[in-house]
Formats: C-alpha cells, sequence, structure tokens
C-alpha cells in the first residue's frame, strides 16, 4: 500500500436529522460556543471513539442533543474528505442521515434547535453540503423507496400524507395521485379507522399507515425478482 | 465536540471493481506480498494522501492496478470502521464500489487477476465483507436504475444483456421481461443494426444501447416528479 499520509488526521461523524416541522422540512443544528466557528450552527456529532465503529458512534453522539429513541431512520450519507475543510488538523466526516417522525418532539439541549434545510443561518465549516447532501438522499429515495413511513405519524390522511411529501420535496404533490401509487405498490394500507372532519365540514377521511417501517425499494423491477422472493427484499439490505 | 480518540488512526480507500468475466460476476484483487496478511488476496487501495480527498485517493490508487479509463462507474459504498478491522495501528476505510464493462479486458499487474465475487480465496482484512457490500449494492441498483449500462458492451443483443443481468443477480432472468420492462421505461433503445445469426442458425438479432449512460433511478413515482421535470432527473444528483 501507497502511505503519503503525514499530516495528523482525526474522524468524525456528524447527523443531519431532519423532520417535517410546521411544514417545513428542517434540521437539528447547535450553535457553537467555542473557536473555530464560535456562533455558527453544527450539526450533532464528533470525534469517534478508539472503541467504537461509525454506527455506534453516531447513535451516542446524537444521544446528547436528542432522544434517539424518537429517531426512525438513519443511515450512512456520505464521507467528507477535502483536505482543509475545517481549520487546523485535517478531519474525515463520515456523515449520516437520520430522520425523526412529524408527531415527535424532541426535547433538545438549550444551544440545539431546528432550521429549515434550505435556510440554515451561518453553518459552521461544509456542514451545509451535508445537509443538501441529506435532503437530496431523502428527496431521491421517497421517490423509489418507501422511507415516507421515517417522516410521517403512525397514522395519517392522505391529505396529511401529501402535506409531508410536499414540504420533503419541496414541491406540490397530487393527493390523489400520491394515494393512488402508493396503494398500489402496497406500501400504505388502511387502518378501518375514520377521522371527524374539521371545522369546514366534508366527509370523514379515512386514516392509513405505512405497511412496513424498514426501508425497501417500493418498485424494483418485478422480472428482477429472484424466483419466489416479494417485491423490495432482495433489494433491502443493499440500500445505502 | 466530544474527544475521546488516542489511538492513532489512519484512513484509507478500497475499491471494489467488478466486471462480468466468463458469464461470472467477479472482483478484482491483488495477493498481498507483505505481512501482514502476505499471501492473502486484498482489493486496491491504500492510506488516503494529505492533499487529497477520498474521491481523488481512489483514482489515483486504481491508476496503479488498472487502465481507469476503462471504469465506467464509480461510486462511495460504505465507510469500514470496525476498531480492529486491521492488526495495528487503527484504519478506517471509505470503500468504493467500480464497474468494468464486459468488452474491456484491462491489462493488469502480475499480483492482481479476477476472482468470482462469492469465492475470493483466502481474502485479506474484512475485504470480502466490502465485496459482498459491493455485489448487493449493485444487485439492488440493478433493479431500480439503469446500472446496467456500466457491465454491459456498447451494444449488446437482448440474449447478450439477459446473460449480464443473470451474471450480476445470481439468478435466472427472463429475456422477454427484461426487453419489455426496460424498453418500456425507455432505458434501452434499438441502434437500428442487426447482428447475424450464430452457427445454430435462426433469425438476426437486434442490437440494442443504454439510452444514458450516467446512473438515474429508472422509474421514480412519477407523481413525486416536479413539475415540467423528466423521469429520473430529481433523483439522478442524490444517488450515493
Amino acid at each position: 500500500m501507497s502511505d503519503r499520509a503525514a499530516r495528523p488526521t482525526a474522524h468524525e461523524v456528524l447527523a443531519a436529522v431532519l423532520q417535517i416541522r410546521d411544514g417545513t422540512l428542517q434540521v437539528l443544528a447547535w450553535r457553537r460556543a467555542q473557536p473555530p466557528d464560535a456562533g455558527r450552527w453544527a450539526l450533532p456529532g464528533g470525534l469517534l471513539g478508539d472503541d467504537e465503529d461509525v454506527e455506534a458512534s453516531v447513535r451516542r453522539q446524537l444521544a446528547e442533543k436528542v432522544d434517539v429513541r424518537e429517531i426512525s431512520h438513519v443511515e450512512q450519507l456520505a464521507v467528507f474528505s477535502a483536505p482543509h475543510r475545517v481549520p487546523g488538523a485535517r478531519r474525515i466526516a463520515t456523515a449520516f442521515l437520520g430522520l425523526v417522525p412529524s408527531d415527535a418532539d424532541p426535547v433538545v439541549p438549550a444551544d440545539t434547535t431546528w432550521h429549515p434545510v434550505d435556510a440554515v443561518p451561518d453553518p459552521a465549516f461544509d456542514h451545509v453540503e451535508i445537509v443538501r447532501a441529506a435532503r437530496d438522499r431523502l428527496r431521491a429515495k421517497l421517490s423509489y423507496t418507501n422511507l415516507g413511513f421515517a417522516l410521517a405519524p403512525r397514522k395519517f390522511t392522505i391529505s396529511m400524507l401529501r402535506e409531508h411529501y410536499a414540504a420533503a420535496l419541496g414541491h406540490p404533490v397530487s393527493a390523489t395521485n400520491l394515494q393512488r401509487v402508493l396503494a398500489r405498490r402496497a406500501v400504505l394500507v388502511p387502518t378501518g379507522e375514520l377521522v371527524a372532519p374539521g371545522p369546514a365540514g366534508g366527509r370523514p377521511a379515512a386514516l392509513f399507515r405505512f405497511a412496513e417501517r424498514t426501508l425497501r425499494v417500493t418498485d424494483a423491477f418485478a422480472v428482477l425478482r429472484p424466483p419466489g422472493r416479494p417485491p423490495g427484499e432482495h433489494a433491502r439490505a443493499a440500500l445505502p
């Protein structure tokens, strides 16, 4: 193996935790009190410990900011490794995407709050790039997986779900089409319950839930499926 | 940021480069001459240089083993970070998936050869886990993207393409269904050329090509697409 590394290098993990709040896709960030980048907003995370892998590390470090039981999905996002992405000693970052359902309201420390993903004020280091990558990964996966389960409450009307998809995707979504395509692919199932109409009247609306709460591809080409396996199963384990 | 890292830690990049050879999905590996793990088969790679990010590093290190112009697709696969994945000083690995079309026959060094992905003899360190992750990522993406372009030759008959998909997926695939689904999704287009039948006779077969040679999701839910954007475009940039 070649060996050109001489500069001291540390490894950190960072998490872009996203939630739909007030109809907007938002990201959890904390305000740095110390230099470098004091006063700027940073993603939760920190140095990898000697005795942990990156998955254990991100869980440990997120637990310092938020009740991790409220996080419905975590996945590796990408490595950010530009040589001077932080001042001083080099840091390689493994970034994660985390999602919180909209009916959770996690208790967070005084230095930590939520910002719209497209309007993080004074972001620290390259963290705005990580937020964008997380947003784009979420948008892509909403279009070919059942990942909506990780943003939505346990039960929802189609109208509520449409608002979640529109907020995450950043553009309007048709409720009729959403119900048709997600029901046809067996992503959504009716709970059998109805909710009363709002003050404006109208008919009671049916409540739905996601059929599964682990990630799967919702429309893997059926012809590429191994004989006898259900849709999505064969693609599930390999999703990044 | 918390700081629990005291053990010296290096960062390496590794690449699982896959190609269909002799009807089997194979991976490029080199035989280690020096300890640790002397005599075992390892993936191409090495330490991250001070002046490069992981993407530049993997291109540099692959160039020592193979003509990188023959690599049709490279993407970040995952970080492998178990604390004792290699003996001695800790190494965190960023692993990449690389693909080579089946009509290329790269010149490789004397210590380097191809092995079937499911039968790498005496694999070094945790490299067999990386090979499995690369194989599984490829299989998943073949089922919802146009990634076949990176394995197939420039032009092919449907029968040839079916053999590629079957080799990559590890199970039989129907040529009729493959053509139907890939043509319907505009993944394949006819070149207008025909090839003569083989010695067994039969009719001339039509040659096809992939419509695009960059990765896109082939069936992003149309209802989730931003108004006025073509299929797949909005999901493309964010694919891991």
